[in-house]
């Protein structure tokens, strides 16, 4: 199996997460791909993933697979380890809609505005530019750790009492925040905790 | 269970698909949203649903679910039928990659541009517009539907040999960019090929 990615950006981060989370890390070939350079944007790469992103996964028989989620989702369900996507249906939906939300809602939103809103990778990567909309990504961005610190009021974790690839989503979305210098509030008190906990964790602590 | 929705709208219209795969529209009951009125944005309904939009599960025991990706996976999982989101965690990652990219570029660009770039439904809803946004979102549906239909040469559905949540969400997409407006061109002999097979299941035919 094979991972195609960069290391230290934000989706790549939640699959090697996901990936330590199952203590697969070693099982994994990790082949470098030169985002700054335009590498994932390449028709070689796109025969792997026409998405144009990292990370993009490449299992033993050949079939690639892209979208972080898939990706995540497929890493859960193939290695033995701890189960970072639900085991009812229940909590399956569960687990979703708040990775889902945190998705969206924060990295997506903070992608949005970093790409579109500001210099972003620099000019020869970021070949479209929309600021209206990257800024208002900005306020969802925010508005989203609000209501992420509201859930972390009653629960330990975003899904409930279990951690799930929605922290792991949230925790990488606020990384990117951190990066795209978009502020995180010290009043969010139950998320900064969270953050603390996340971080502390051997999957990302090491 | 229940299902607060508007029936006819793209992600009410997924949900009611797949409940319909599985046979199991009528253990359902529907709850009508006044989504014209504005009733999904009222606190009552957020209280329901923090996202603000239809549809949204209640479970039997006043959980609420909503997300469209983590509703349809809940009653993938829930009841018994034909399988929509695969068994394998390859079949579940492939379909996972495709029912994203379906919605992400298919249905949610269409969502976009109406929206965003046209009256949509009206100033009492539009509280928010950005042109620019929206009509490079409806570029991203032509691109995407150019890519489905090259994905559907050499496969009888998106995901494969089998009917996924993938089919639904790309459906749902392309009845949302006729209602939008945005040109489905006949030159996607696979697409609207499949899009005519699909159209006959019974759980759309009726």
């Amino acid at each position: 199996m094979k991972i195609y990615d960069i290391e230290g950006f934000p989706n790549p981060v939640r699959v090697r997460i996901a990936l330590a989370e199952k203590g697969a890390t070693d099982k994994v070939e990790f082949v470098p791909v030169d985002v700054m350079g335009g590498e994932h944007r390449t028709e070689a790469f796109k025969a792997k993933n026409p998405d144009a992103v990292v990370p993009c996964l490449e299992l033993a028989d050949g079939t690639y697979i892209s979208q972080c989620n898939a990706i995540t989702e497929y890493i859960d369900g193939h290695f033995e380890g701890p189960l970072l996507t639900g085991n009812t249906p229940k909590e399956r939906a569960q687990i979703s809609m708040m990775n889902l939300r945190a998705e969206n809602g924060l990295l997506n939103a903070v992608a949005a505005y970093f790409h579109y809103a500001t210099p972003g990778l620099g000019p020869d990567l970021e070949t479209y530019q929309c600021a209206e909309w990257g800024n208002k990504q900005k306020e969802v961005a925010g508005q989203t750790m609000a209501y992420l610190d509201s859930v972390l009021a009653d629960n330990d974790f975003l899904a409930g009492s279990e951690f799930s690839v929605a922290d792991i989503t949230a925790f990488a979305g606020l990384a990117f925040a951190d990066f795209a210098k978009v502020e995180i509030p010290d009043s969010f008190a139950n998320l900064n905790a969270w953050r603390a906990r996340v971080a502390a964790r051997p999957s990302i602590a090491g």
